[in-house]
């Protein structure tokens, strides 16, 4: 893994947890790499690339190609775009496919894709004959700052998301900003929605920063990407070094999501996951302004940061839908959802666990006036 | 935990991995523990007891009852008998049962059953919400011996047996030697092929005792049991303690299960778990004998050890389906079946790595005379 020291451009992450250490290379150019860092996560020759049928031909066939020119035995592995297709029956094809093409024991599994291909190969990759490694090329600034980091892998059911998956550390996470170039603006928001989130709960200048970029980097700017994307990947490593099972403080990084995935499931994933988190966030602020844990005035910093990404309007939300998604939510502990509060942007409140129990009352009403 | 030290019948296997530490239990009574070692692997009350339509009434029952009486919130999952069941379709049925009783992240999952219980219903703790903590009570001698220790979780596809699943230690293993009463003579007999297994692998002395006490056991005289089957798990937990993942010496635990799965498979799972991997013990005996790793004469101790356990045949396998399995099978490295091999009864052969290549013309011969 030397490539990345001879490209300037590409800096470097270390994410260090109890059962594994890995590098998230970040930068312009840093897809380079892959084939020596595939190299070095196997003993075999055998790679299998599992990409969506929009990315493949876009990133995934030329990363194939530089395998098969770095000497490995690569094939190319697609399922049909979309969240609506993060479930167990992709998960089951895949992986029919891969033991139809002789993936063996010795092979190594290569995602290229936005978060739901490095959380539907991730899975694919973990279950294979009890767990293959994995090397995420995540293309979307979603996945290069949240969901190729950290380890989680999964797939959705009809009761929510995320509720069906497994822990399963990456060989190494490559994040070539370049491939960002690729990106429809309202995926670029996404990303920036969750970079947002890491400033939120562990850093005011971060957060600051990423307000500052948004609207530059959606309009093709992309200079600042790759800064804001390595300062991203830094904070969740530093989270997940912390706690890599998301016992303790690790939920952190959850702000947002209760309410962020009962939105999401509750408009049967028509509100998009950014979008979602952000709501997710502003009315986690106000739950928590509303409660006294949180600095009055944080809902309103985030409103105004979001404001720049032009994220679609949620309308049409269900509120008693929401609510329901709110209690099958895998955050639910003895029945209760529970939620990630912060005490300011910058700070996550964590004196006294790091979720918060809120009072039903004050959820819907939070809800109700949001919604309606 | 200290019911298992109040019991007197009741003996203590510690498995050591580096992720994880836990007791195997075993003996006369031992199941009366499991009320106290749920409550010690989780936070909450909540506990899903999975079982089989065979099991359920015969033991599962009672458990769900003694959880109850204990304090605990337990729910009854079950799922038809028989490995034919053991697939992913029964896992996400499992699955969303679980998700529909509302069972959270600080629920705690007990398999009641036999190898494919164990091995299924480990599979639901080890991906539900990315990893519930798993308590085994086996019922079967061969799941009390070989498929609940170790943390091996899995279910079969088309392509072969244990292709998909994930490594998930257990919180504890609860083997009560009464529960084997209820045992049919033909699966008893499938847990004593593995202790002749484990003798075989690395003790002469314990293989010795296997065959000198199988009649016994097999006539209900249950007293050797307990020890029998104690000293196979500390063999097993040996071997698992110096090779959790199964990259190095833990792959001698696979002796006679290369062919033997490939039996099962090419059999349509209508020859079981044990006669297979007796038939794969002998063969591939024969086959280290061959190639001059064996010594001479072991072939033949396996085959006379085999017999009291009146095996049923093996009848009616088709050759060709039986190689094609084997280049398939998990243990296979690019695209060559390798197998473990005896030095001699209680040693397996080590040196230079624990899996072997086997010229083809020897694998096809040795099939050759014993199954046409």
């Amino acid at each position: 893994m030397t490539t990345s020291s001879v490209n300037p451009a590409v800096r470097r992450v270390e994410v260090s947890t109890s059962g594994a250490s890995y590098p998230v290379l970040v930068g312009a150019g840093a897809a380079d790499a892959v084939p020596d860092i595939v190299a070095g996560a196997t003993s075999g020759r055998r790679v299998a690339v599992v990409s969506d049928s929009n990315v493949a031909s876009l990133h995934a066939d030329s990363i194939v190609e530089a395998l098969v020119a770095g000497g490995m035995v690569a094939t190319l592995h697609t399922f049909p775009a979309g969240e609506a297709f993060k479930v167990r029956k992709s998960w089951a094809t895949l992986t029919d496919e891969l033991l139809d093409a002789g993936v063996g024991r010795d092979a190594c599994v290569v995602t290229v894709g936005g978060g739901v291909t490095t959380d539907l190969g991730g899975f694919v990759a973990a279950t294979y004959m009890r767990g293959l490694p994995v090397v995420h090329v995540p293309t979307s600034s979603l996945a290069m700052i949240d969901a190729a980091v950290g380890g989680k892998t999964g797939v959705d059911t009809r009761a929510g998301k995320n509720l069906v998956g497994a822990f399963h550390a990456p060989r190494a996470v490559i994040a070539d900003t370049d491939l960002l170039s690729t990106l429809p603006k309202a995926f670029y928001a996404e990303g920036l929605v969750e970079a947002l989130k890491h400033g939120a709960i562990r850093s005011d200048a971060h957060f600051e920063a990423v307000r500052d970029g948004a609207r530059g980097l959606l309009d093709g700017d992309g200079r600042g990407a790759a800064s804001i994307v390595h300062d991203s990947v830094r904070i969740k490593a530093d989270v997940v070094a912390a706690d890599e099972f998301e016992s303790g403080l690790r939920e952190i990084l959850n702000f947002g999501h209760t309410l962020g995935h009962a939105i999401e499931s509750a408009s049967d994933f028509a509100v998009g996951h950014g979008a979602a988190v952000a709501i997710g966030m502003v009315l986690e602020a106000r739950l928590g302004e509303r409660i006294g844990v949180t600095a009055e005035g944080t809902a309103r910093r985030l409103t105004e940061a979001l404001e720049p990404l032009d994220l679609p309007p949620a309308d049409g939300l269900d509120l008693e839908r929401v609510l329901a998604y709110l209690l099958t939510d895998k955050k639910v502990r003895g029945g209760r959802p529970r939620f990630v509060l912060l005490e300011r942007i910058g700070a996550a409140a964590v004196d006294g666990g790091t979720a918060h129990d809120v009072p039903d009352e004050v959820v819907r009403t939070v809800l109700v006036e949001a919604l309606n």
